[in-house]
């Protein structure tokens, strides 16, 4: 197996200069100019193999999909991604059997791995300015480092009652696409399995709802579990109107139509961005969403009373989150999902 | 167990007032406020069970070292450490055996390693002000971020010939513990095991010598082996005078002379400061490293000729790292430790 530093050098070199970029990867640390008159907006997120994602993921999927679950983060403050670091933890399981040593699984599986992520940073235009190769079991943190203006990020504590409650884009896509992975659907093409394992963080449409939403984050944990985030960091309640809740494509013909408004409440791994905007922003919000070609939706209302009202039964249970004995064995139970504090 | 939220809040939340940080964790991100005129300093570094410390250290020396070991880049960089975030993934084996849902054990340790990383984290005025706690194999994965005078970096690059090639404290220490360590010695006040486990990253050094030295990184592969990366980075040769090299308090008596030796040549896990430092500046160096308390030792000479002289055979092989079998039966050869690209 090549050298750590090899590694980087052959599969995760990007052209650092530029981008505020002062000195790339290749020292101790590296040096970042940020731009004036911005805050930094910086998270952590960690995707650990059978907890995160199944092992069998492709390794494209994987690598797209740790980045990607870390910038719905910086979507959802409204923020520009600039920069990353990524902690890559391999271990033989990522290689599908393939023995480390073997240099050609290796090759392949971090050709493959490279390619997922670095397209996206691409997309985004983040660079990846740090990186940390070891072994041991597959898991892969990163950190994501974007600007904001100043006084001006999206945070969970600004909404006030009588604001619209809306989400961008589709939901149950996550939980759908799970559920169809461990039915043993394996095309990436498949609208759910993508909706799962390439999901695509909103940034566009956080930085467009900036001065427009009075709060936001993203839907990882479901609909209900992140309302309720917002509810306490707000202090405000809310009544759902379940029925305009936008669903993903083909949800209800792959899961019916119970199975599928569940996987909308409560599934998760949606990465889409659940906001509240005052009324007199609507029009506003729904028309600097339209060029970027992202749906923004109404499903509800913010309430002076507390609580949160509209919940059918199918959003009062959780979903049956991906879960699978790891290799050491240990105890599938509790909370084995990532969730950014 | 405790949700992830609750177990951040209860063992890590620490006062973000102030620091530059313009909103604290509890959000999908944090913000920050870089200062005007400074470049950022960032990097990552993961410390991973069984790969990086053993299963059975104290939770306190995993929590304090795994973010020594990151600082360390930052002094090796001349740079003010203002924030980190931290990527904890647990497992039980991190609690000797006790299960998860064992909330008290969990408790006990999770105290434990959050006063060690907290700890670390007063003493050099980093707040943490990110986090994600997910199940998986013990790993960390410390990101850190701070503050360096535009301009006024460190690098592995400027390194002259004629400059004087200089190191902060003694070496051997990380090698000579870990060797300890193998034979049963479990003293976390033994001088060498403290070295191992409770790394102080040279922050203040670093910070004293910048427009001071030519060149600087951290000791963390060995000191040949670290040389070497400085020497390829600025395009130097260098001789060495092994007589000079500082060693650790208690090496010799602990390993016998030879093995001491080959501790500090090739040992790694030092974390002190291998530096550069033209003649003309030696003198201001020395005193500017004197009321840190911190030695500064000059070791070498930096030569226009490529290549390096003067290393003993017990520097031209490799020092025997810390391998254990994981408990997945991963195959233990190739690079198992970390290194910063």
């Amino acid at each position: 197996m090549l050298g750590e530093f090899e590694l980087i050098q052959r599969y995760f070199t990007s052209s650092t200069q530029g981008h505020g970029v002062a000195l790339g990867v290749g020292d101790d640390a590296t040096l970042l100019t940020p731009t004036a008159g911005q805050q930094l907006v910086v998270s952590v997120d960690t995707s650990v193999v059978n907890v995160h994602f199944p092992s069998d993921a492709p390794a494209k999927a994987i690598g797209h999909r740790a980045l990607a679950v870390a910038l719905s983060d910086l979507a959802a403050m409204g923020a520009t991604s600039r920069w990353c670091l990524m902690a890559l933890t391999l271990d033989q399981q990522s290689l599908g059997g393939h023995k480390l040593d073997d240099d050609q699984a290796v090759s392949v599986w971090l050709q493959a791995y490279a390619q997922g992520f670095l397209t996206l940073c691409e997309q985004h235009e983040t660079t990846l300015v740090g990186g940390d190769v070891t072994l041991g079991n597959l898991s892969i943190g990163v950190t994501v480092m974007g600007e904001v203006p100043s006084g001006g990020a999206l945070t969970r504590r600004g909404a006030q009652a009588g604001d619209i409650i809306a989400v961008t884009g589709a939901l149950g896509g996550g939980g759908g696409g799970l559920a169809l992975w461990q039915q043993g659907e394996r095309d990436l093409a498949h609208p759910l399995i993508a909706r799962y394992l390439l999901p695509m963080p909103r940034l566009a449409a956080g930085r467009a709802l900036r001065g427009l939403a009075s709060s936001a984050l993203d839907i990882s944990d479901g609909l209900i579990a992140d309302l309720g985030h917002l509810r306490q960091a707000s202090g405000v309640g809310a009544t759902l109107e379940v029925d305009a809740i936008p669903l993903a494509e083909g949800l209800v013909d792959s899961l019916g139509p119970q199975r599928a408004l569940k996987a909308a409440l409560s599934g998760g791994d949606d990465y889409e961005l659940l906001v509240t905007i005052p009324q007199a922003h609507w029009a506003q919000a729904a028309a600097a969403l339209k060029p970027l070609g992202i749906a923004l939706t109404a499903i509800g209302r913010c309430e002076e009373e507390p609580g949160v009202r509209g919940v059918p039964p199918e959003g009062e249970t959780g979903w049956q989150h991906f879960v699978e004995q790891t290799p050491s064995g240990s105890d599938p139970s509790g909370n084995r999902r990532g969730e950014s504090p």
